[in-house]
């Protein structure tokens, strides 16, 4: 068993019961021993679910079994397995992710294609479903509305703490509940491919508001983080709406003023979750921000800072407390985005480092330095060009990254 | 000192003179003590240049000097110094290159148009330039043909070993000689911008003519690197055609067959030297060759290429010998170049280890884990879509590099 990271919250938050799920989670030893490896969750009838997939070319079966069903807009079910990624496994990777719908739709009563998958771990080992499916009736049987936490600990696969986050937000004057859990130690973690998100609420809203939701949500939460900047083959993001708490008015667009509070909790939730994973970044000390602004646009934006997070040399810098501000000059040179060199302004701890083409003037080293010998990094730069403005989150790169990964698999 | 890299070449290659160039280096102290820091090259009359710069927004002056100097053509003379990379300067940056280029443009007797400047080392400090312009009139007494060795040791930074390579070839049945120093040791070095190639030959060639040759072999050499995917503020590839060994015949374009030898000459001492750069990665123990093949194009072959070459966690697996080819799977995937997923093809060392979508038939882990066991790590793909192919070449990821990076700069 890893550490827990030095960046961890000091704890697993208190999160509330959303109407309409219930989960739970039991060991079935695919991979690991000792520890809960299965996660299975119901949702009530006439649940809609959005979702974002990895990009990737190779995605794992259970991504390729998501995006068929996604279209279809309903979900009675999740399944998620931790140790084995059923990523590369031919058809019979395939076959496996379905018999694993099958059966769980059998115990909850639905159709398959309303039963979701993911799987994370180990890439290119074939998956055996026999223990999964031994699994799931006794666990059905347990199933809970308040199993965040052991939900949240059976999906890790390297994570060093389990990742969770809720908040309530009103629609029309009436509460509903966003509840997440999430796991990942790296884009890919050792061996272990994936980021996992899944989110819950009891709102009642339609599958193109839901998607509209959470794709920007995604941009400004999981899409704004990085570790290594390796994509999975199996990273998920899944919202799940049951609207079983639906006192509220209903909406049919994703601009409906009425949900300007619920879309807020939505991306609090899931930065909070995605930092979370920053934080159990493989062999992370610090926690670093980068903020873009001044560019041209947000995605602009999104993409300097981004590759600013994801410099090896800026992020050996920070592990070293280096306050190297020549490196963000190479980065924010190199990003092929719009930027004025002779207004640009580079900032770290909120303290003015370089602007208009030089050293600014007062700038101190030593405070400079104090700033970079903390937990807590804050780089920033404003590119000068537009009103662009992004936020990512990052974390440093230590020997430790090293020791996971350069570890034999064995 | 550091160390010499463990991967360096046994010794520093025996080169001929290039007819109608001399060169030779000195110490002028600007940032190293007891070393020559500061090299001054001569070139005859009529001696034309081609030249590739970094494509960053936040370049070095002396960046910005050759591209204003490059439409002109014409080269009479070369400084580079080594310590200070004169970049984020400012004026006063654009001033300290100009100074240099007319002091050695008088000791010359040419323009100082035709006077090529490059500068390396740290980002951001002003740079004094009474110490270089102090130490050219001594320096230019003592040129001469043979200081290969010389010349490219004063250019160094954190380089453990000078990189110098040359090859004859005939044009028209006439022989003529191509040679080139290089430094470079992490696209950016720790604090230290760049990598820096110049290459001399005694062709009579035209300008058009020698930028298509150089762009085209830039692309498969200095282009098909990585160490740590960072691009420095200071990149530049010169190539200067003296015209002084000119027996051959005149040739006007690029396509002339009869300039095949030459070309994959210049392609040969490009590639000699790019591959000696990476030898020389900041903590590299372990030589990375990776091909791509079954690409749409060359370009995509390149760009796939280069993504699993950056991957850390492809660079970390090559530094713990761990045949993880899952890792190559996940970095074809997130490539976004066109792949066919059921066909693609993997081998390390040479050994089929995946294909058709699954583990290949009479795959032996232990012969691919004693493969990466050694110095020359060979990991290749075939992407099954097309007919591109490129070949690039990269190192391991260790703590060395976390060491080196992380260190503070004073």
């Amino acid at each position: 068993m890893e550490k827990i990271s030095p960046l961890a919250p000091k704890k697993f938050p208190t999160m509330p019961p959303v109407a309409g799920v219930r989960l739970g989670a039991a060991a079935c030893g695919e991979r690991y021993k000792g520890r809960h490896d299965l996660l299975f969750a119901e949702f009530g009838p006439g649940t809609r679910v959005a979702g974002v997939l990895t990009q990737s070319q190779t995605p794992g079966a259970p991504v390729k079994w998501c995006r068929q069903l996604l279209p279809g807009g309903r979900a009675r079910g999740l399944v998620v397995n931790a140790g084995n990624a059923n990523v590369y496994g031919g058809r019979r990777g395939d076959t496996a992710a379905i018999h694993t719908a099958k059966a769980a739709a059998k115990l909850i009563g639905a159709p398959a294609e309303e039963i979701f998958i993911a799987s994370t771990g180990v890439i290119g080992e074939p998956l055996r479903t026999e223990r999964i499916i031994g699994a799931l009736p006794g666990l059905y049987e347990n199933l809970s509305p308040t199993a965040w936490r052991t939900g949240a600990g059976a999906i890790m696969t390297t994570d060093t703490f389990p990742k969770g986050a809720s908040r309530r937000a009103k629609i029309g004057g009436e509460y509903v509940t966003i509840a997440g859990i999430a796991k990942g130690s790296g884009m890919i973690a050792p061996n272990m491919a994936t980021m996992l998100a899944f989110l819950f609420t009891d709102a009642h809203l339609p599958v193109r508001v839901l998607n509209t939701l959470l794709r920007v949500a995604n941009e400004r939460s999981f899409n704004s983080i990085t570790v290594d900047g390796d994509t999975s083959t199996s990273d998920s993001c899944l919202l799940f709406a049951t609207g079983a708490g639906a006192q509220h008015p209903s909406v049919t667009s994703a601009r409906d003023k009425r949900l300007k509070a619920f879309r807020l909790a939505l991306e609090e939730v899931m930065t909070d979750l995605a930092q979370q994973i920053v934080r159990d970044g493989e062999g992370a000390e610090k926690f670093i921000t980068v903020r873009v602004t001044g560019a041209a646009s947000e995605a602009a934006a999104r993409r300097s800072a981004l590759l600013i997070a994801n410099s090896p040399l800026i992020k050996t810098a920070v592990a070293g407390a280096d306050p190297n501000w020549g490196r963000l000059v190479m980065a924010v040179g190199r990003s092929g985005e719009k930027i004025n060199p002779n207004r640009m302004a580079i900032l770290i701890g909120g303290q003015l480092v370089a602007r208009d083409g030089g050293i600014a003037p007062g700038y101190r080293e030593t405070m400079a330095a104090r700033h970079m010998r903390g937990r807590e990094i804050e780089l920033a730069v404003d590119l000068a060009v537009g009103k662009g403005t992004a936020t990512v989150w990052s974390c440093d790169l230590t020997h430790r990254y090293i020791d996971i990964n350069a570890d034999y698999r064995s």
